[in-house]
């Protein structure tokens, strides 16, 4: 048995799961990120406890907790000041959590959890090379190459939310400017309509409203475009968009499949697919489950030297 | 000893090299493409017999043929009409050299294989992550990914010189509107100059022409925007450009470098490296070597079942 926690800036989600992935149990209980780490890390235990009791099962079963955590991971499982941790400089939850449970601990990134995650359990099952999108607030972003996450050389690959796509356009909370994350997240795109939020925008556009289509229009414009240019760099088996946004479906995809197309090299528009993601809020605690099952660094490391 | 081919539109380099990428001897050849795969074929045999001859080398000390050919390659070794080889239709030049030779033959991609050859003998050699552009009459890459070159889900990774830089931009040759070989390639940089040829911006300026320093910061902009961007989502060691168009140096890779780090995110700006191809004329048979030594799917298998 297996723990996942999907370590979020507003709500931790903590889920028990065999090795199939199937879920026995899950909680949900509030971060309060602004009271600091000491008590987040408190609150995790929290939600272990509650989840266990509910899935009745004992602390003993469980051989691996996994951790989505925000923004990127340095060594096995520090975390680094992500934007919706708010005092977190450099807090090893690994070693932390490890002491706490005497588990094995693997902690990731949770976009590329989130991509491990649509690859084992969601709309990438036959998949050997993906990209996995997400958009919401921000546009953030996993790679799966050769069926395990790719992390780069530093560990902060995947920020294709952060791809320039219009060369001095409007600034991005990153301080760049023009990045698809300025152009094409939920504000953005409440922004160029007129709305306050993106799902404001699509009931608007699902009644005909012409600025709301529009600004969905330009925001898939944007994706399309990075994403039908990345597959002609990467030549992927799938691109797997999720997050709050990519709820809109056909109205969101559509336009995007179009405009992907118009910048795809006609060798790879035929093996051009862009799905939408299967796993939708859980996708977070289902990546922590999946890093446990594969991928972590850990686990390869164990996987070489063929001690498992 | 390995045997070293570099297949081109209109030349066929071949070298004879030691397993430390130390070239023996070399010959050069007309390809005489126009004549068709058959008088190729027979050009690549009569080259490999000038080489080993010039470097004294009996065939049998030969215990690999790498072939670095244009286009994708399908399976094994099946070049598939490349551009500059008329008549290639699904020429299995592996099958055919393997016959010709009884020889192991390995035939990459001639962008991959310049990939490998700057990673291995190049400006590379620490490299774990890795992407190679070459900038000339197109533009083409090859990508690096855990020190293994990376082909993608369906053989055709790299195509750098595909990704749109600029919506409903100029026409390029594949088709598409706005890639970045139709803005920044060598014919680009000096129709957007007035000039002939690239070399020739390159003279004007050397002697402070405005237009064609104009031309060469407006390719720069459009290759350093997409490289920051690619190092944003790939997370990279290093970004290697070669071709004629990079031996601009600094004209080319000072404004190249300005344009990427105003992309490139604050985490990734430090760790940005942008470097200027070390093999020159040779890369292409250098590539043909390192594929012979290392990264051949091949290869991998052998070094897999350990029966090497």
């Amino acid at each position: 048995m297996f723990i996942g926690i999907d370590l979020g800036g507003t709500k931790i989600l903590t889920a028990v799961a065999d090795k199939n992935g199937k879920v026995i149990a899950s909680v949900k209980v509030d971060t309060q990120a602004k009271l600091g780490p000491k008590r987040v890390i408190d609150n995790i235990k929290r939600s272990v406890m509650l989840t266990l009791a509910k899935a009745n099962i004992p602390l003993s079963r469980i051989s691996c907790i996994g951790v989505g955590a925000p923004g990127p991971i340095i060594g096995k499982g520090t975390i680094v000041s992500p934007p919706n941790l708010p005092g977190w400089k450099k807090v090893d939850i690994k070693k932390l959590l490890e002491k706490m449970f005497r588990k094995r601990v693997v902690v990731e990134n949770d976009a590329n959890a989130a991509a491990l995650a649509e690859l084992m359990f969601g709309a990438g099952k036959h998949a050997k090379n993906l990209l996995y999108i997400t958009i919401s607030t921000g546009i953030g972003g996993g790679i799966i190459i050769n069926r395990r996450i790719y992390r780069g050389s530093y560990g902060i690959a995947g920020e294709i939310g952060h791809m320039n796509v219009l060369i001095d356009g409007p600034r991005c909370k990153c301080g760049n400017r023009g990045c698809l994350e300025a152009v094409a997240s939920g504000p953005s795109i409440a922004r160029f309509a007129g709305k306050n939020d993106a799902l404001a925008v699509e009931n608007s556009a699902r009644k005909g409203d012409k600025r709301s289509l529009e600004a969905i229009d330009q925001a898939a414009k944007h994706i399309g475009t990075t994403v039908g240019s990345v597959n002609n760099l990467l030549d992927l088996d799938m691109i797997v968009i999720g997050g709050g946004v990519a709820n809109m479906g056909d109205l969101l995809f559509k336009p995007i499949r179009k405009w992907a197309s118009k910048c795809a090299m006609s060798i790879t528009r035929k093996h051009l697919k862009i799905v939408p993601a299967k796993l939708k809020t859980n996708v977070g605690v289902m990546g922590a489950i999946a890093i446990c099952l594969k991928g972590s660094p850990d686990e390869a490391r164990r996987a070489k030297s063929g001690d498992e």
